[in-house]
């Protein structure tokens, strides 16, 4: 079920069912040469919609398709929040929800950038009630975040697909996922070298100097569309007992 | 050409024929027991899709999807942003583009609600140019917003197909283009009254007490795939001549 | 009945009266040659008074007298606010007064560029209220925002004194308004066209360019304190009327 | 000269001149039983007035009129900025004045309440520029506050006219000050207890408390139309001299 | 007793005997070319702790170490909190405390450059509660900064250990008690001239200008271990006396 | 080498030999029965210290001693910032030691709770200048976060130190730092259960119901002075070469 395409009155039935939501949470950012700017929000974004279909007891919010890349603004098309923004926007996306009922919130992330972020803007949700004391005004709720490639068994997946440089940035595996999610948008351009460089960096300018074509330490060229759909499978399902067991916390 | 679903070295390239760069923007909120609550996101971001297909001159960045809807918090699912932290992400948005050598950004608005926050983005930023003086080390951008039912010819088709009741929230029009985006997702549920009632508003509780299930002044029964199709064929065009004229500037 | 010349305990009786206020807002910049650069506030100030004047049943506050006028910034003597801090502002403003009890706040500006910004400062103010959910400890507010010139009838008595090149800046009718309020404050300098162009604008820079007098559209020589006379008696009725209206809302 | 009253072009010839101006800053808050609201802004705005009559060399802007009140909240028609807007506001308008080459900034404050904000947001427009080394590209601005109860020789006026029960809050020398600029407001209201009780305070519910009425150790009933204009006389002849030495440092 | 070295437990029980507590707040900014960076903490902690020392009724928090020191950003080793940082960061230590039940927060402050900040600290924390009415769910604080040096009868050591040239900046009664502190980090470095001159100042640039060396009318070369030993005891006992009636208020 | 024990002079000087700086963060919170509130700043300081020691080439910040700890606010005497102010906080840290020259900073902190948002204020300081694009200003400046615990070889000496049982919060290794630090707070207090539960948490009351006394999966009564001191000299030697290869980047 997704909340983009339901009425208010189904969301009010599903809320007599359940208090939870999933909301995936990406990136605008450069994957190399051949991987999509929008790489890291298609990927939850497939998994959770995946997760969601014929599901009446899992909703989907709209996805948080900007996030923190300040680093990949060095290679054009790249967007970003600042960390101050996306933490004022993850709290007014929380207090929203928080609004109808919604006790707890599970964001589906696609993008290393964006794990401390949140996981700062869980804190300064939390720290309004915490400063309030027990008797305050505000429900209580319960946030979490999980990247998509850590629900449980998707990595071995990944790795039995893609044995060797898989890497960190551009991977095969989600460069696989937004090739199965929109097979028409298959890059075959030459990667040179085959397999990037690895390491750390600081700002855009930084970056671009270390990773001249953007990828970080991955061989994307693997990538396919029937790899993404496995990936995809695996991910959807494991996602619907996370969140299940998420539910029941 | 769509900015998530492209490469770096795309736009690289793109940046070579233009510095312009439309952006869909919309919301997430109730729009009546038979509309959609991502409807306001849906229409921009439909409408640019279309203008774009096969169109190398024409890039589409990513929607900004949850907006000004502090009015609809009395219904389930509606979520919103607070104006502050929606001038901080629009700010962002703009300058992370501008980084890249965008000089025209042109916002593509779904929702009424929008469109004072949207305009006071804009000052934000230019603000920031005009406090520095001429010899600012900022690059100047133009902005723009435009509602697609403010682009040109576009309301005399929905008047043409929606002659009375299309009101002002929840609008057959509106509706109608979610129905033919998403033709499995027409809702055929009886509205009482027929045709909702007008007025203004306040804050979300005084909103629904005025407009218990959430329409103002509209009949969305009269919503079709067919009149959607029409809306959105008469909008991309529209929009393509708006867009060039706006590059044009 | 003025505010800043009140005493707390006639402010404590008024509130027995009535729970509403008229603010004043409106900018400090430049009005081309012969426009004072108080025009925008002391437009909007002069005519609240006028209505105030012997009227225990309406109380007029302090006016907000810079605004957002970043735009004009190209030419010396303009201030503004950027609009996160008028945001901020008008919502302290509407705290302080809440308060005390007032339920309804008229905003009567005198400023086209703060037409969006005091709308986004009104639902930042809403907001607040929305999220909190139909238990809100805070009450409500209504809040409302009137161009002098949109008061009714206003518009008309300003066309038939000025048929002609009323402009979009330093028009006649304005100017005429601060001609009738300080009547020794007339400018005669000669305009260069006569009439001024006419057009969008970006940022002050772009603003300078296109109108390098600093008005748009306007011939404000035809101004005359008779006319700022005439002007300000049917703006100052009503908004007599509006208010009243307002209030019993 | 008063900048609102003011062409543009008559600031541009005035900074052929002179690059400082004055900018009054006072306050909307009770004054006890008979005094003003508006008392701490009426004060530096006449003052500055009085000295800015036919002097070209003397430039008085708007008057920040809403300060530092949260403490006489518990009164109603009292208003405050919270610090942190006004650090933002004062903030926007040096930034604003420094645009147009405006090198000093003398703040003329009727508000104790506002002494140490005003501060603070002088340091926070020093520290953008100390922040960014000694390259910066802000030009540097020199900034005062003053209160006018403080300018040389007037509070020796204020203590021969009141030698008694002065007081530090509706003063009678501040109440006397707006009964010669509005001669029409003086309030013959009889006081209980004739002098006010003195002492700390911390928030609104505390300050009521502790002062009732409103006044600090004050009898303003000694305030006279002729006591306000011999002090608006001496302050006035004290800002020209003083804001000559500030123009000179 | 200090928070730092006691357990949850020890300060639950501590609340049981008091309500109040001392917080000590300095600056880490360039002190001459003999005071060390850190001396306006090292003083109020100091002395704090002397006070502290076999007290079970006064407690002493963590140093608030950074503070407003932006004028010194021309000597290399000085930090600064922008005012609207320290506002925040006040805010957040007083609602901490205030959430465990402290109701008085006594702010020892070492650095004359915190003075206006802390205040303005002080009414935005204060303002939250005014702005909510008498009916705010956030219980009541009292908060009161002070400076070692203003506590009573220190300031007379200080001068008769050193009746000339104390001066404002880079003192010798403030750099004795860092050398009674650190005995070890006494440094004999000549001054040139002996006693700095004096002055006012804007920002970094104009400070470095006007005070080449760092100090301000100061000859620091007086200080010995000896005096510090003897002002530390001084403010110790000073402070007991200050803290006490502060909680008996 | 100490900044708080030294002259500007000194810090001119070093930057003569090096550009990086080390700065201890950690937090003021409860850490249950027997261990100190400032347990997690203790610990980085006193091994940031113990590294210093006859050391010009290694420099240490004052310890930013609050950090994000709005989870133990149920446990008396526990502070928090929000991550808002921290990152705010840390930005202006930053941007102070960069106005002097320093080009890399090397935060040892020492606690868990405050790693997301030291990271996203990092990021906060890059997109500064990433956003203004390659010929932006601002020199570049390389951060780093280490937890001390995560020092190369330090937790093997804890782990033969305390083999189990060290849990996550209260640990025996890091009370053991403490206490080799201050001897005399050595706490015998029963320990109920012996070892703590362990699991995850949301706020405050959330986590004080979890953890009854504050500890997470620990027992701390292994802690000794004599274990303290062994892991503070690992962790101080450890310290000096990851700073060394830091600085050599
Ligand atoms: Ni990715
Ligand atoms: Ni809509
Ligand atoms: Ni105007
Ligand atoms: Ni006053
Ligand atoms: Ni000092
Ligand atoms: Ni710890």
């Amino acid at each position: 079920m997704l909340l983009a395409l339901s009425t208010w009155c189904e969301v009010e039935a599903y809320l007599e069912r359940s208090r939870a939501i999933i909301v995936p949470i990406g990136s605008m950012e450069q994957h190399g040469p051949t991987g999509l700017i929008g790489t890291d929000s298609i990927c939850p974004e497939v998994i959770a919609k995946a997760a969601a279909e014929d599901n009446p007891d899992l909703l989907v919010g709209p996805t948080f398709n900007v996030g923190c890349a300040q680093h990949h603004l060095g290679f054009p098309g790249s967007m970003t929040l600042r960390p101050s923004t996306m933490i004022a926007a993850i709290g007014d996306w929380c207090a929203s929800l928080r609004r109808h009922g919604f006790e707890r919130i599970y964001w589906l992330n696609g993008h290393g950038g964006n794990i401390a972020t949140i996981a700062a803007a869980f804190v300064e949700v939390y720290a309004e009630r915490s400063l309030s004391g027990p008797d305050s005004a505000t429900p209580p709720l319960t946030l979490r975040q999980r990247n998509w490639w850590d629900l449980p068994s998707v990595m071995s997946v990944c790795k039995r697909l893609h044995p060797q440089n898989e890497g960190s940035h551009a991977t095969p595996s989600e460069v696989a996922i937004t090739y199965a999610a929109y097979p028409d948008q298959v890059r075959n351009v030459p990667l040179q070298p085959k397999v990037a460089s690895s390491g750390g960096f600081t700002d855009a300018e930084d970056y671009r100097q270390r990773f001249p074509d953007g990828r970080i330490g991955s061989d994307p060229s693997q990538a396919t569309v029937e790899a993404g759909i496995e990936i995809i499978d695996a991910a959807a399902k494991a996602l619907q007992e996370d969140f299940s067991a998420f539910c029941a916390l």
